[in-house]
């Protein structure tokens, strides 16, 4: 995801120094575009910048570029901002919002929808949350890398909870997919015909492409691994018990992850999260 | 939905004999179009046809237009073909071909999805499965009244369990987002900007306009009532027992329609489902 | 069950008929007992009688005893009652009641708990509901073949309302011991060791009885069968339906239990679900 | 909890220091019974014993204690043992395994099952995990303080593993209960009758002094709260998932949970779960 933003960032005009944990990813990034620089640590890429982006796979990721050895927010000038670009939880938001603001750095929660390939071709969704100045301030950087922004709200980790509540929807559609697909093939239906019609009646790509992975039963390489897919579902469980507000969907594709990755699929394609469902028919 | 249809098959050329329980929308169709006859009874409507079209509110309705006295298997010709429109039980379309066959009579399924104003438009999908020939024989039918024909099986009751799995996809879609604008209305997110944002993720109408039923709190007058919803959901969870396949998220779905009833919802919208997990956030 | 309420009631000094589909169970029990007399059909065995007691497996086998040929509703004296004892719907002991009243029949709801030795030893719980007048006047043989009588109303129905939730409760510890012991066996701990503390934790045999069946995965022969159980389940969300009141255990242990049917364990004991919860945690 | 324990260690003839953070508790304790000392901290109240036994609210409360300033870990001599009471987390549990074993400290866990009275009255059910030789050594202190000792495995977080079964094991018959009252309220049973059939055929006094909770209404003051039981439910969660095992009914009654927060139940029994299946159906 990173480095199609990065890109998208050089292709507008940005001056962008680069860390990634790999080095190999960022050398590479800088040999494809003459602007990139590549720092050694996330303090030395953020140090002299006026926004430092951070996208990475979960809260102790963060946790770790931010506040670890030679991390952010050692290094950030005041009146800079971090962009926090990572699917992570509204709890680890709220404390990077605390501890920037302790030492004079600005904030933005500003996660993303969309694959590597819609970071590249600048076809992200991108959902910001923050103080009007900030979102002011950055919005040059969310149209560089996004088709388009949509700003949620003044608290930074409202953007985090508007995230994972999409997730939910699409991994809520997964589910239900699976469920219905089960039984269709217990009712020897073709699952094509079926997903055909579904792909015609809600007339959403999410739907086809999806439905296409289960009709297929082509789950690896993975999109989008089940094990970050429960991370997702774990998330959202998160915000929705700080907001007492019970979400029993989401806590049922939670126990079919689960199961899925009892059976071993932690590296698959969350939507052979299908196969759970499949299973429980007496089917695979 | 039936005047709809009729008029469509009128548009196309074909001769129709309409019946209706409350004369006057028959009388209305008649006026409207030259062509259509009006008939007393479902057997005068059926009797010198080449096929006869039902289109009803729910299983025992369709017993009695077929098995009531002056009811169509009692008049419709041999060869002649009954198309079963009506959302039924997978159950109900297996007993209508078993008794068809007896009496030598075609029986297909061919059950749609669209709200009446698709119906007119001739914009519905048509759902199609029974024997070949049959299907074949009625493919003028159903290319008049909808916009494309899909052929799932050679049983009659596989386009019933198609189009139950089809509406649990609705369902489904309508209480995830009912769990989701609860959790960020206490968030404190506007719920048009998660709308705005779904719609573009899914790109889905489908997701747009039933998002906005619930957004707008708009639930009257119900394009699809709540106690049909329900109906729906029960129809999809007998398929699913006699094909031994669980779907919790039907399930679950079951329970808060039941809770809705409970609030006298049933006459709204399917969508105010969203309204039981507002109430169980400790919303309204 | 029935041969056991039978010879209490012989033992209580009743005179007694009985009808029972296969004649060889009737006559076994007319061989141990000079006091009972063998009827040909359920008219003959009712018609003399001031009370016959029906005990049958659902709602079809009594709906044929009681409206079909040489059936009770024909024969029975107008004062005399009909004491049904099955576990049935409230819809059928509402029909039931309504079809006996117009013949001037009395008819009340008295379901058991307990198992055929239960029946046999005269351990039975009788949960009575009907008519007060005919509460009393049957009330000695509800103490011929219980141990305790319950009255729970006025209406046949709420007895089968009362029997159906009982059965719930069985069928909701039977599920949640299903899910502890398939967490802990991937803990490590001995399934014999949660059933000892579960045992005196909660001091009731119905824990320790059921409990011993799924630690010793001794499923067979059942003692009440999975295809039973599913029936009972289905009762109960009937039941709740009808009373526009969720049961969200209800619809999860449904859930469960088609999954059991998928994988062949409708003739096993309904504690075999625990199976279920097994293999979704990838065991077995 | 705490100071029933310690009175019965005291009855046994243990020589105890008591630390409790509210000293007066502590106080209160040594003056009634000759032998206990106040300690200042935890550091001081286990520097010289063979064993120090904690029992605290949750995971964070433990924390402080062992490893917080004062705190035991920097006191517990090598070769005494730490015995946790708490229900605490299993990943708590073998972090305090592995923390102790580096000190050279041995580490039991010894959850138990029963309420203040039961403490006091030395009824409490004792789970234990850990090293033999260890729960060999300390087998007097379970003695004293219960009145039957489980052990359920080699690694202490097993105990824990056990313990939040168990309390998922109560909190499941909670949530039935309240699932099947409602229904029966709107069918007009009175909620007495039910209670008084439950009672009968489980012949648990957990059933029947947890029924007569929601019978009553009476749900302060709270025997335990319903926000710890939350906390144990989320406890039961987290530990199916690292064992990669679902626990639906578990995942249904956190939400549950959920909507009784939201309505202000936070500080009531956690029996109080049944007003959410009450307002559900409308009651309320």
């Amino acid at each position: 995801m990173g480095s199609g933003m990065a890109r998208n960032l050089l292709r507008a005009g940005f001056e962008v120094s680069v860390y990634n944990r790999s080095r190999a990813k960022a050398d590479a990034l800088a040999l494809a575009h003459a602007g990139a620089r590549v720092a050694d640590s996330p303090a030395e890429a953020s140090r002299h910048c006026d926004a430092v982006i951070t996208m990475l796979a979960d809260d102790p990721a963060l946790e770790q570029v931010v506040f670890g050895e030679h991390g952010i927010a050692s290094a950030l000038r005041k009146d800079a901002v971090h962009i926090s670009s990572s699917t992570i939880s509204t709890a680890m938001a709220r404390r990077l919002a605390a501890e920037h603001a302790k030492r004079g750095q600005g904030f933005l929660s500003a996660p993303v929808f969309g694959r590597p390939e819609a970071a590249e071709g600048k076809k992200l969704l991108v959902v910001v949350a923050g103080a009007d100045e900030l979102v002011r301030r950055c919005s040059p950087v969310f149209d560089a890398i996004g088709r388009q922004t949509f700003v949620v709200g003044a608290e930074p980790w409202q953007a985090n909870a508007v995230k994972v509540c999409g997730n939910f929807m699409i991994a809520s559609m997964l589910e239900s997919f699976g469920e219905a697909f089960a039984t269709l093939r217990k009712a020897n239906v073709p699952q094509q015909a079926f997903l055909d019609i579904m792909s015609t009646l809600f007339a959403s790509p999410v739907y086809s492409n999806y439905g296409h992975f289960i009709v297929d039963g082509k789950f690896e390489p993975a999109g989008f691994a089940l094990h970050l897919g429960l991370k997702d579902v774990r998330l959202v469980m998160q915000t929705a018990e700080e907001c007492s507000a019970p979400m029993p969907i989401a806590s049922l594709i939670h126990d079919q992850f689960l199961s899925a990755m009892a059976h071993g699929q932690a590296d698959l394609d969350w939507s052979s999260v299908a196969r759970v469902s499949a299973r429980n028919a007496g089917l695979e």
